[in-house]
């Protein structure tokens, strides 16, 4: 059994880490930090989790962390992974990091859209922990950078087109919409119930979201050039999921048909992408509770444009089910094991 | 007082009118026709309604409905419509049309989107009832088409920057989310409770909602050329709302402060189209039962590209407030009477 | 035009008196008092009301607020009311007090439940303010005591049967219902979106929550002995609403067309009561956003119970809606004004 | 690999059913049928399961049926599991029934409630497939009567204190809420998205519902006389859950501990009861997606009463998880098997 710990267990991501480990045959879960909760048991900060853990919440430094597991999944913000990390690997410790704080490749890059990086030098050996374009990487790796929730359904949306250059990046528009669990579990006025629900809004419009950056990056590798993206995120009134709605010209009239067999044949090994059948569409609601990204290509011949949609659980396959995958692939389990709960609906 | 009735009073359109009409100075609400409902109380099909009115629902021909009122708004389907209209007409009655029948002036065009039509004639003089747009010819019309929901809210939002010639309308994406109202009060599974809620989704994606043609045509003679489109509708889990999302190249880089000022003077006389501050955006919460309309401006310059988005209450601006905004102005009140309700929040 | 200050604006309590009051033909909102966003237009703070009020928040003390109105509304929590409200009586002000400071008549029970009072003699002319049990009294008085939320469900729910004597009290049974706005506008984790949505839950079982006190007064006063009540309060996953479900012995057996008459007589007259047909249910989606309290009375003759089910919007008639009642009583207007709103559904 | 049929698979038991079974080590499941769906992949009309199931609906004769299952799940509504039920168990056949047909021991009591029953003569055989009451023999049953949704949370909530004779079964008052999920899949306008959310309602008030007499059947077997209870029925704006609130007088003066201590001492070897720790309580979402009863009992010493709150996720342990639980018994499974899956929050 592999010894794992969860640093930052008392937000969305470490409740649903809690519960897909909890499940996990290959691992146990040893220890839960949370500075906020210490001295709590886990169970009684989310009592979903009652009767399934005797796990207490722990204030644990460095040292302590390094004597309660073998592997490591911090969950904690951006700007506070990166003064946890490194202690972890030099200790020879294998790390998945859910924050953006390895995702990028350029610090210059890092220190616009963030902040100052106390340990760039790990940039070079972090791996970007999407299995679908990178699970040789992943499988080699000590530290995995885990994708954001919005880049996750961008990339795999994106990816078969840009890799066939079939589309011009420069015309791509990507509007997505995401629960409200992505924004974290901190008390917030302006993520009350009373103002999320029955109601919808875009943020941070015109190209100022964090996660830019990071799908720029992936992008334009896919598609060998720099790649420039219009990218406008929603706030859903549901507690779980992302579909990104995202359009781009194609760069010659492409066939229905020739797209959905080039998306069938892209992900017809991947055990975590379903390709939606023509005429069909991905749903949030379908996904929801499950490792599963959905996918539908549809072609617009009256603008020539083309149109992805793409659903996932923002912190399953967006988070905590996609961190889990990595920690298989890091440790030759079974990608799937643990994760093959399906979507619950309704 | 005015007599007014509704044609086809038990859909949601219906209970809105009510609603609005039943607290207009100005007139009476006279007859509430359902064919399903007729010989109920209107209030026990809407309970929201008990007390508030004795009207019953009935089952009237078009002689019946003659001699029950002087104005009509027809709340029916398309199709069923153009059946009831010319007769009302015929004998003199002002119509103020929530279907699409008589929103599209090229009958080629209605007809490849929807179905043959019976009294095409009357294309030329129903007037488009955006009052932002055509308050003139409202005020001297007898048969009002009353635009869709989600033209309504595109329209509004892009009028400024085409008539002003600053975007490239060959470039536009129209990404839009609307509450479940606007599918309407039929039995149906799709729309139950359980396939709605906590879940999103896409429909009737590339190019196909019949909604493009009649915001093709009112975009294009903002623009002084033909305008397509690409446009997304969405599913949102909220009863009220739309939201649109509009992107667009700019033809020469625009600032924000100038984009910003251009609608506010657009907009500055205007009784129902807020726009927002600076740095502040619309959303659907903040217009819910209201007749307003809230658009944002913003300019991407990473892109190039400005991004407007505007909020509206699908069954109060996006189709019965706005009807009686129309009614308002075809009988000389004030156009904002009976609509001066303010959104509540939460 | 009456002037009108609200003090704590910021909350849903304050906003909807905001919304009320706009809309009001005899009053002018002349401040808003808030200290968390003083200085902030009302407008910012809640964007619904965007366009329809220049108000700013301010951090008014005692005097200035004396000069800035003739009629305040103090919707502050208990405790921090009574601060104020001696001030502006002393002043001549008339006040109404949404907290409990001044709901209950003995001050022991008053610390008992709540803490020390520091104007426990204003008690005796403080008049509790729900107008279907004591309009004249309202009418005559400067201090009103605006009832809580779920008392003024229960109250008007049991007034008729207690009143004839037709039920044993000792039996009473509530168990009650309410949206989230009853818990406040304040950041916190157990109010958040994704703790409350698609959930259900229980709060303060076993006679603990503070509202009893308020219900036992008024059920004694009513039922002329001392009642005592289980009463347990839930959350519900909706923003605006409180369904009370009431289960009583019958003290002899009870015809059901009896005691909706006894309802029917009873309310026949008030403005804001409507009392469901026999064999229709309230339901908060057919109050949400009106002054309307909707109530049915149900006789289980197996078990020998009468079961009222009575449902209110909690931020209006349980709030917001029922203080303007009261305004529009202690000023001689009609009883009415500015609530004639019908409920917005869907 | 036992063979596993769903009789009735398109409505929401079915899903959850196919859901569960699906992920089950020990079943395969071979065939599901639906009269409305037939031909139609499973997978097309729930499109969670796309690409987890290749089954295709079909509608079946009972023939047919024997020949593809060893094993059935009848999800059809009472009154047509009656109709399958006899030959499935004449062909040898062991059969989970979901449907009320076989609940209730007394054929009187059924065609009051319900209708007339044509094999009433398996009354005697049928066994309730509540396990906490019946484990020993639901694993000799070869027709098991699966409970209802509110029955289960009831009863369960209830059983301790009725054996131990603590209460006075005379004044039971059940205040239950239900997801809208109990009211099935069919098109409907009262389960509409719009009618549903952002609301709440009672149904069938006075003694009307038809799981009263199944409740009451459990609970006078427990309580070792004749019980009868007052029960209310309402919808919540929720897809998945059950919460009963549950009150009746004490016999003599509990204490809180001593009620506390029955309950866990009642239930410390069940699988999916969880006793709730002293001074916290359930919630539908913190047990949503799984096979949980969580309950709390509290002692109100001011009226002398018991509450008891109980929540279940209505189509797991309400309904599908529990007749997956009932299988495994059947069949010597280990009895959590495939049900290990942890409620999913948020």
């Amino acid at each position: 059994m592999l010894r794992v710990a969860i640093v930052g267990a008392s937000g969305y991501t470490g409740v649903e880490l809690a519960r897909l480990l909890t499940g996990h045959p290959h691992v146990e879960l040893t220890a839960a930090t949370s500075r906020k909760y210490a001295g709590k048991p886990l169970a009684s900060v989310f009592p979903s989790l009652r009767g399934c853990t005797d796990l207490l919440c722990e204030n644990l430094g460095p040292e302590e962390l390094l004597d309660r597991a073998d592997f490591f999944f911090t969950a904690v913000p951006h700007g506070t992974a990166m003064d946890i990390v490194p202690a972890l690997l030099a200790a020879g410790r294998k790390v998945v990091d859910l924050s953006a704080d390895y995702r990028l490749r350029d610090l210059t890059v890092y220190e616009q859209w963030y902040q100052d990086h106390s340990s760039a030098d790990l940039f070079q050996e972090a791996v970007y922990g999407l299995p679908e374009l990178y699970r040789q990487q992943i499988r080699d790796c000590r530290l995995l950078a885990n994708p954001g929730c919005y880049p996750t359904s961008v990339i795999l949306g994106l990816a078969p087109l840009l890799r066939e250059n079939l589309i011009d990046p420069g015309t791509l528009v990507i509007d997505s919409k995401s629960g409200t669990s992505g924004a974290g579990r901190a008390a917030n006025v302006a993520t009350l119930f009373c103002e999320v629900t029955d109601g919808f809004r875009p943020y941070k419009v015109g190209g100022t979201h964090r996660h830019i950056p990071e799908m720029e990056q992936e992008l334009s590798l896919l598609a060998g050039s720099t790649v420039r993206i219009s990218f406008t995120p929603h706030l859903l009134p549901v507690s779980r999921g992302i579909l990104s709605t995202m359009y781009a010209a194609c760069r010659t009239p492409l066939a229905c048909e020739a797209v959905q067999a080039l998306y069938e044949e892209a992900y017809g090994d991947e055990p975590f992408v379903r390709v939606c059948a023509a005429g069909t569409l991905p749903a949030t609601q379908h996904v929801r509770g499950s490792n599963f990204c959905d996918i539908a290509v549809t072609v617009d011949s009256r603008t020539n444009r083309v149109i992805v949609t793409s659903a996932i659980d923002n912190i399953v396959k967006g988070a905590s089910g996609q961190a889990v995958q990595n920690m298989n692939l890091m440790n030759d389990f079974e990608e799937t094991c643990g994760l093959t709960g399906l979507p619950f609906f309704p």
